[in-house]
This record gives C-alpha cells, sequence and structure tokens, in this order.
C-alpha cells in the first residue's frame, strides 16, 4: 500500500493533467460508469465522521473526514482526513493519501476545468475571494489554465496577507505573474476578468452590480450549505445559465437553492459541465458574455484525481 | 500519522499486553464509555466496503472492510482492509494499519481471555479445529495464557498441514512446546483442555457426545452468522451458561441462534463477559467443569487493540 503525505502529493501535481483528470471524471459522470452512494455519516458528541465512497470501474475511493466543529476553540481546522483507495477487481488496499490535500488539489483542479471552458482563451487576469486554502488552489489552477499575469487577492477581514501572498507567489512559481492585494471587493473585480469566490459566506460576496460583473467568468466554490451564499442576484441579469457538476447542487448550495426559491432562477437554466464539455464546446470569445459556474464537488472527484496521484507515485 | 503494515505490527505485538488491553475493553463496555453505531455498508456489483466506526473517549477508529466473495475464484481472501485511527479530541488522523493482522491479533486476544478466565490454570493442552489464520492466532495466545506444551491441530480436509505446523511452531517460538495434527476430531478432543473452533463450518465441527465434551474449556470462534454453526447441542447437557460478548451475539451467530430456536437455549443462560470479569470470577478448579465462550468480536476491541499498538510503535 502506498501512503503519501501531502508534502509527496504536492511534488506529483501537474496542474495541467489534475485538470485534464476531471475532465475524464466529467466522461465517467456522463456515461454513467460509476456508483456514488448517499454518504455515510455517524456521530457523537459533535464528533463526526464522514465516509464518502465512490466505486468506478477501476478503482474504489473512500474519503474519510473527521468533521470536528469544535476545533474552532482549538484555533485547528474543522475538518480533516484521508483519502483511501482500493483496486477495483480485488479490493486490495492501494493507498492512504493525506485528504485535505487532495481536496484541496481536486477542487481547485474541478474551478481550472471551469475556466478551461468557460473563460476566454486570452484571459491575464484573475481575482480570489477570501484569501483561504481554496482561494490558494483557485489561483494556481488558474494561472495553468489561462496566461494570467495579474492575481488580485481581497479578503473581506483585515487580516495581514503578507505571508499568504508570497507564498501564493511562491507557488505560482512564474516571474512574469504579480500577486496584488485588492482594498476592496469592487477593486477586484473590476480588475479581474475571472473570479473565483471561496469565502464561507451567508451573504453575497461580489457587489450585486450588473455592469461591475459583465463579461466576466465567474466560478463560485464557497456555498456549499443552503444558508451560504456568494454571488449576487445581478449575476441573473447577465446570464440565464449557470454550470453545475450535479442536480444535488440546486439543493446544496444557496447559491442555488436561494435565487429558485425567490423565483430568480429556475433549475432548467441549469446545465450539467458534463453534458456541455460532452458537446464539445465552441471557445468562448464575446468579451460581454458572463458565464457562471457553481461547484459543489463530487466524490467521482476525488478518486479521479487520487487515482491519477497514484498512478504518477508509482512512476515516481 | 503512522503507517504500519502487518510486518511491523507483529514486532510491536506481545500476546499478554494484548489480552490485558481486551480486558480493558470489557471495563469499558461495561462503563458504557463508548460509541459502536451499526456498522454502514454500501455495495455494487457484489463489491461491499464496510465501515465500522467505534468511538472510545481516547480514541476513534474505523475498520475499513472490502469484502468481495468473487475473489474466491481468483484464489484470494475475500475480505482484505485497513484499520483507521482519529484523536477523539480533534480527529486529526493518528495511523492506518494493516486491517486483517489487527483483526487476527484481537481475535486471538479476545480467544485468549476466554482461555485465562474460563481454563483452569494448570492446562497443558489445547485443541484447534480448522487450520486457519484464527485457529493460529488462537494457539498463540492459548500458549501465552496457559502453560500448554501440546497443541492439537484438526483440519476437516486432507490438506497438508506440513508448512502450516512448522510456521506455528516457529510462531509459538517455545521448545517445550509441541505442535501435533490429529487425524480425527474425536482424537483432537480428546487429548485437550481447551478447544478453540475457528471454522466456517455449517454442521457443529465437535462431536456432539457429552461424555468427550466433559471438563473442557470451549472458545467458540467461527460462527458468525446464523447458518453457521460449530458446536453441537451436546455443551447443553454439560453446561447452563454460555459466555458471550453482546447480547447481539443471539442472534449473528448460529451456536446461538439455532439452538434458541430449539428450544435448548434461553437468552437468560448468556453472560456477558464484561459483567462476568466485573465480578472478579473465582478460579476455575474443577475439572469436570465445562465452560464455553461464543465470540462474535466488537469494533470497540479492534480500535482498543489498535491503539495499543499505536502506543507500541510510538515507544519504539
Amino acid at each position: 500500500m502506498i501512503v503519501l503525505d501531502s508534502e509527496q502529493i504536492d511534488k506529483l501535481i501537474d496542474r495541467n493533467e489534475m485538470m485534464d483528470q476531471i475532465e475524464e471524471a466529467y466522461k465517467i459522470f456522463k456515461a454513467g460508469d460509476y456508483y456514488m452512494p448517499p454518504r455515510p455519516c455517524v456521530e457523537d458528541a459533535n464528533k463526526t465522521m464522514m465516509y464518502m465512497p465512490c466505486y468506478t470501474k477501476e478503482v474504489i475511493g473512500t474519503k474519510i473526514l473527521s468533521i470536528f466543529p469544535d476545533n474552532a476553540e482549538l484555533g485547528l481546522p474543522s475538518i480533516d482526513g484521508i483519502m483511501y483507495l482500493n483496486d477495483y477487481k480485488t479490493g486490495k488496499p492501494l493507498a492512504v493519501m493525506d485528504g485535505q490535500r487532495v481536496t484541496a488539489w481536486r477542487t481547485g483542479a474541478v474551478g481550472g476545468v471551469g475556466i478551461r471552458h468557460l473563460s476566454r482563451k486570452d484571459c491575464h487576469t484573475v481575482g480570489i475571494a477570501g484569501a483561504g486554502v481554496q482561494g490558494f488552489y483557485q489561483a494556481l489552477y488558474a494561472c495553468a489554465a489561462r496566461p494570467i499575469d495579474t492575481v488580485y487577492v481581497y479578503n473581506h477581514s483585515d487580516r495581514d496577507l503578507t505571508d499568504y501572498l508570497a507564498r501564493l507567489e511562491k507557488a505560482i512559481d512564474n516571474p512574469d505573474v504579480k500577486v496584488v492585494q485588492c482594498k476592496t471587493v469592487e477593486e477586484m473585480v473590476k480588475n479581474s476578468e475571472i473570479i473565483c469566490t471561496t469565502t464561507p459566506s451567508t451573504q453575497p460576496v461580489l457587489p450585486d452590480d450588473k455592469d461591475l460583473l459583465e463579461g466576466k467568468c465567474i466560478i463560485a466554490i464557497g456555498s456549499y450549505t443552503p444558508e451560504m451564499r456568494e454571488i449576487p442576484d445581478a449575476i441573473w441579469d447577465l446570464t440565464n445559465e449557470v454550470y453545475i457538476e450535479l442536480p444535488y447542487a440546486c439543493e446544496e448550495s444557496g447559491d442555488l437553492s436561494q435565487p429558485i426559491k425567490d423565483g430568480r432562477l429556475k433549475e432548467e437554466q441549469t446545465i450539467l459541465m458534463s453534458d456541455y464539455l460532452a458537446g464539445n464546446p465552441q471557445e468562448i470569445t464575446d468579451p460581454k458574455k458572463t458565464t457562471y459556474f457553481k461547484s459543489v464537488g463530487m466524490g467521482l472527484f476525488d478518486v479521479c484525481i487520487a487515482q491519477k496521484i497514484l498512478e504518477k507515485a508509482k512512476e515516481n
């Protein structure tokens, strides 16, 4: 059995390969060649263990999360975990990997695939709302998907971002890319052609201003419960379409469930990315075209990303 | 995170420490200081993943089994897995261990604790029915629990046991202990004061003969479904008591559910080992006294054994 910690995983990552692998996952999803049952959960004393199994025809993956909300009081992340892979044919344990890092790289790659297909090829700027872990990975993938020269980072709190920006610049590892902090979200939006939102906000983080949002490629990552929301209603004045991974997203994410409840969005306006990609979509060229991808993730992505990481580990 | 494969686990095992730890687990069980929810299971194409969580106040363990019955056609074991430990306070991943080996050492230790408390102190002989993995571990623990000089091994098939017996002798690692194969089960029973049954049989493997079974300490490990049965009805002519771990055993094991259905056994005749041990039971001295322990196992044992192995790994 191969065991990979976060640093070992980092060394194996090629962001373009990871995005290619997410596109493979969409193909598997479209073909129905997977089994992704409801996620069993057990809980005692506010300590939850969540088991997220997913079978493809090659591998069975289980992401196992420990969800400990009380960790906040200890200054620790509330979610930790591992990714466990078994051989599809024999069930043999194949690998255990750091779950946080697999999740970070896969969520970033899902956003990256959104950028690949929903932004203009010549985009040079990306803006990040939320200077957290996922903001970091979305920025990395944006730089791999498009010829980015400037990453704009906006964070709602006045936390000092010096170290965060320096780490991001180092990880991007390209002297042509600048990382710049914005004082206001409007400044970030104005400057960015691609916008990634990665916050736990329950109020829209982007300005509810149609003129400011027009022509942007919006990749919304944060809202993963019905109470959470990042994207304002102005989006519906600019596009009738929202790209998603799973119909379930309409229940899970407040970015979708709230506008549906308010009558601003109909479920028929959602487009599954797997369907969209299967149709070999045309490049986006119109600078006025606003696109919107809302990600909530799925176990199939974790399994496919972990499988690719395992393949790479075996090559090395 | 600490990762232990089967060989690393073997090196850390002290059988008496493991039996002590099972006794600790019985104390935790008796005090109710644990949470052991139903085991979530997912299945597709006859490939089952089973998640067996158990919380103590120190650690959260999940044994994860891949159960692939079709592996028999490939000449592979149908069950494989890992044991995963998280910190109770923070959920932090602590360890991943070879699941088969943790199971083998814990099941053996449970039988060993049965021997410690249900056999006479001066027993010199143990008989094993079923020359499989668990037969091997029961023999090892019997030799740790009592001053065994001869291990009698009976296997129903005519498979050549030369290699098995040699491996067992080597693992016992005591020149005073002989390992002897028996041609018949009667021969094994006649020679043995302690008898461990470790077969997947659906028919009693021990002779249905009260005279042959009288005065034995019987440790029944095999029957873990209502269809499986190892112990004949003659046992009920010799004792009114059967020691078990969990009330649930009366449903799960045919060794209990079948005699209950047939009116040979009443649930009131079962004694929880945790209750028995809490009462500081007297030593067994009467050579005519027959004792019977039926084990089906529980997640709490896995967690406690894995925790002890982890402690030992940290010391080394």
